[in-house]
């Protein structure tokens, strides 16, 4: 997966993309591109007119209303399909994507218990972005805590580990409970052959539990309403200084990228980065 | 699991279940049963109707218009949700679901890959069942079969075994994959905690699988329709004497049972066991 980069386009042939517009450049930190965006249709390669970010730093599309906005917001309504009242997990809770999960889960309605690694995310998500609990996973007895303080079983899952956490969550399901694999971290340094995992089979059947790898790109038809859903939500925690989603929190272990994108050369798109 | 019966009607002041009337009762094996239907919630226990079997003998309300073949109806249909020319792997091939998972495959237009494990059911399931492939899974390399007969990728996997098996196909499917867990055989006997098996997190995420177990009283508003469906198979494969479902086959198999059903006292439901 190659970076991203906010750009701005210095010619152009492509009525989509006029001169002078800004782009989310899916092509890797460069200086200068030359590309036709119509005929990229690698996962994760493309160039998209900046959304409209309702007046947050362009920095925004790079984060919390791009990519990884749009992993939290769509596995979550899209695959977990939260309904008020349901107890959600999230793990990797303190991540870019875990983290804003969360978050979108308080707006459903949903109780929130998220597990992050470090006790300053325990910390942050819990009393900054207003899971219900939290917990240093390292610290933790994963399948007494959810009996403890998911009493009820857990409808959602929002998996970014896999392996045993992901089994231990699965045995704490409820009845046709949701799970959304957006990654698998405890997995991707090994041979999946060889780094063999607990997994309940007859949990699945017997919970009639739906399981449910996805990417992005999948929804693409979608993420305009999504990225303006996602800026809204933001605005609206920074004119309540609560929830919704919390740019500032998130700023703060993801701050708004001073990165330098980089401009590029003519033909039939090109574009720069913006200071 | 209790086992189910076919029984008739004593004494009844229930009026879906008129004295005289006969009944698949999911009570056990019984001479006499009294019985409140209304009162049985849990999974496989209660007295339903006999369903409309279209002239076929009664013990098929017991197996292909009966719950293993709703089974393979509702998870083939429901979750794997085949498409004509979608390629489809069913493992326990030659059992009392899986059989009809790829004979129902072949009518809605697939090409059907199973596995089974003797010799006498690979036969019966290719040469009789009109399964496109079929191999016995203790004797093949399941991924170099997989990569030769299904070269194209996996659409759809109807799993009756879970473990290192569900990896191989899982590793072998396309892009939006759907795996329908009916069962899970190969697990049955360990705890799952100590009998850990490869599963591959990163498959299930870059091609966007769906993973469903499942029970068949989800569908129980549609029992009706699907059971009149497979009886009219039933009907069209004895017409023809080819797909649909073979009936004759599936008799040799799976006989429809001589038990004898038992009687039972009245008082709100008696039903007993029809001859």
């Amino acid at each position: 997966m190659v970076g991203s980069q906010i750009a701005e386009v210095l010619k152009s042939r492509h009525p989509r993309f006029p001169e002078g517009s800004k782009v989310v450049a899916y092509v890797g930190w460069r200086d200068l591109t030359i590309c036709s965006p119509d005929k990229m249709k690698a996962v994760f390669s493309g160039v998209l007119p900046l959304p409209d970010l309702k007046g947050l730093p362009n920095s925004y599309a790079l984060g919390a209303v791009g990519m990884t906005g749009l992993a939290a917001y769509f596995g979550l309504l899209k695959l977990c399909q939260p309904k008020a009242g349901d107890t959600v997990v999230v793990s990797t809770a303190g991540g870019a994507v875990g983290s804003l999960v969360g978050q979108i889960a308080k707006i459903k309605g949903c109780k929130v218990v998220g597990f992050a690694g470090t006790d300053e995310k325990v910390k942050w998500i819990k009393e900054e972005l207003g899971f219900d609990f939290a917990f240093n996973y390292k610290e933790v007895h994963l399948d007494s805590i959810l009996k403890k303080f998911a009493v009820e079983g857990v409808d959602c899952y929002f998996d970014n580990v896999g392996g045993e956490f992901t089994y231990t969550v699965t045995r704490n399901m409820n009845e046709f409970g949701r799970i959304a694999i957006c990654g698998a971290i405890s997995t991707y340094n090994e041979d999946a052959k060889n780094n063999k995992v607990p997994f309940d089979y007859a949990s699945m059947v017997y919970k009639q539990i739906r399981m449910e790898g996805f990417m992005i790109n999948r929804w693409f038809n979608e993420w305009k309403d999504a990225t303006l859903q996602l800026a809204q939500w933001i605005h609206e925690f920074d004119d309540n200084s609560q929830n919704p989603l919390s740019s500032e929190a998130n700023a703060r272990f993801y701050p708004a990228p001073p990165f330098r994108f980089p401009p590029s050369p003519p033909q039939p798109l090109l574009s720069r980065r913006v200071e």
